[in-house]
């Protein structure tokens, strides 16, 4: 068990020895170990060692110039020069941000950049000056589109965030896969077979073998198959595919280069990196921010007691349940998983840092 | 059978018979008819006498006056004034257009408005802009949040029209329920069980009676179940209704009016009307638009030739399943089932319009 500011500090310094600039590693280590502190175990430190071995292989670039290379009032590309998608990302929500004070609204697409953590943290940021945030990435191909049996698009996210009152924030971050590789990975260790819909194996049948993936199989987009409307999982992966890509000049579909440093990037690429994609809206561009207010509260109070099957549950509002982990890990601190804890102590004794 | 153009032009006397505008007729019937142009028959002619039955019920004005009730350089308030949403709709997506030929991009948020057909119609708008458009509206609570059995959500619909260079459109429109509720009605009218995971019963548990949801049970969003991402469903209705609704005072979750004049709008309105969404994004306010388009194709082009599972299958592009059904339709015509037939004849005879 390791405290929140333990972790961090250690993923700051690691960062720092990659010859990061100060700034750069502090903004990095929050939004990495953000995911630990909201649960998703799968983006956190787990992948630390990760970024380490795509620096060491020069696929990392620790001091970026991250310039914004073209913009309009309300729209702007930035290149993030081959930097930490952790450090890339926040420049880049900061300027949709930036134009939705001045517009209303900011979108801001981006390309060479790098695995930027969980979208929800990205999105989140535009919480505390109320406005809706929303962040996607596309990422390495892991999912079929309906019918095919080549991985063409990554499990691409799409993160929401949305203002309330008294109530918490509607925090929405979701892969547009029926599962995220995370969950996948979970029953992989556990050896546990995956529900039917998950994936496909390479002949492009249903599968259940957690495996699956790594023998040559596809996750499957939401809705599994095509009569449970797969096709419009394939569309969400796709827009934000395009939104992230192709708009900034990112490498997009078969062609985004893969998270790990033992596989090469495909050849011939289309573009730089891989893309994000950001956007900010002022509430008070559309009502008074008050008003808006009391009515997600109303949305989200509504919703939160609407009657179950089960009455031990409840309705969840997006975000409730990192909510609860953020709350308790907070307090506890953050249980690692041995291969994790190993993994960083190994990287500690690299760089010469204590964990 | 009938053609497109005696269809249309049926449609628009029917408009003007209700007193609107020569314009708004002639609209309305246009956004109408494309529905059934591109297959989607649920959305199109056979809604006329819904929109006639709620017109004399008072809960449609003809000669709305729609106004812009607020606005920033990158987003707009639409006040519908209770119009057809056929109108309203456009209008709206003008000024978004508008907005985005200004400053980039243009977000528009309308309340006070009625059905506006197929999202696909409107978001495709900005196609001949070089735009990227998106459209979505919240529609009658027919679907259940994940774990619940209150209907708090419509089918809430999301449409993305994004252009290409020499190959067509990318223009994805999808209900974010697993199966729209105009599939299901195919299943009604043939007397066929709905697949699992479509739909539940009022107790909360899965059926596969295509009456279910007419016998208090609910669609499921998509994903079906928990175990494969109904959630992401439900957070993907929840945003369209947010941001229709909630940005712009229509009615949201369980006040949406519903859409047939027998059912009264629920008591104690949270705002006004139905609400809808739409957004442009000039193209070149990213990248230069000759240089987007063609990596939209070069994107296209991968997709469309992916190996498939079936090679007599091929992977699809958002938009392929209908611009077949318009190409089809527009040199064959338009076969209507006997009881739209018999819905149009009645209509003609209390309007007296030849079909």
């Amino acid at each position: 068990m390791h405290s929140y500011e333990q972790l961090r500090r250690f993923s700051e310094q690691v960062f720092l020895q990659m010859g990061c600039p100060p700034d750069h590693a502090a903004l990095a280590a929050e939004v990495l170990l953000s995911a630990d502190l909201r649960g998703i175990d799968s983006h956190g430190v787990a992948r630390l060692s990760g970024y380490v071995r795509l620096w060491e292989a020069g696929r990392i670039n620790a001091t970026p110039n991250i310039q914004v290379v073209h913009e309009t009032p309300s729209t702007g590309v930035i290149d993030g020069d081959g930097g930490l998608g952790l450090v890339v990302g926040p420049k880049a929500m900061q300027l949709a941000i930036e134009k939705s004070r001045q517009v209303g609204s900011g979108w801001v697409s981006v390309r060479h950049s790098n695995h930027f953590g969980i979208a929800g943290w990205h999105a989140m940021q535009a919480l505390q000056h109320d406005m809706i945030g929303m962040a996607m990435t596309n990422a390495s191909p892991l999912v079929a589109p309906t019918f095919a049996i080549e991985r063409l698009l990554g499990t691409n996210p799409i993160a929401v965030a949305i203002p309330a009152g008294e109530q918490p924030p509607f925090v929405a971050d979701m892969a547009t896969t029926t599962a995220a590789n995370g969950k996948l990975e979970i029953l992989q260790r556990k050896g546990e077979p995956a529900p039917v819909g998950w994936l496909q194996d390479k002949e492009g049948h249903s599968t259940t073998d957690p495996q699956g993936v790594a023998k040559g199989g596809a996750l499957l987009p939401l809705g599994g198959d095509r009569e449970h409307g797969s096709h419009k999982g394939y569309c969400l992966g796709a827009v934000v595919d395009i939104f992230s890509a192709v708009l900034s000049g990112a490498n997009y579909g078969p062609w985004v280069p893969p998270f790990v440093s033992f596989l090469s990037p495909p050849a011939n690429p289309v573009g730089q990196g891989i893309g994000h994609f950001f956007g900010a809206m002022r509430v008070d561009a559309f009502r008074p921010a008050e008003e808006f207010k009391r009515h997600m509260d109303q949305w989200i109070v509504t919703f939160r007691s609407a009657k179950t099957a089960d009455p031990t549950q409840r309705v969840l509002i997006p975000g409730d349940p990192e909510r609860e982990s953020e709350r308790i890990r907070s307090e506890q601190g953050i249980e690692l998983l041995p291969p994790v804890e190993k993994d960083l102590q190994q990287l500690g004794d690299k760089f010469g840092i204590n964990l």
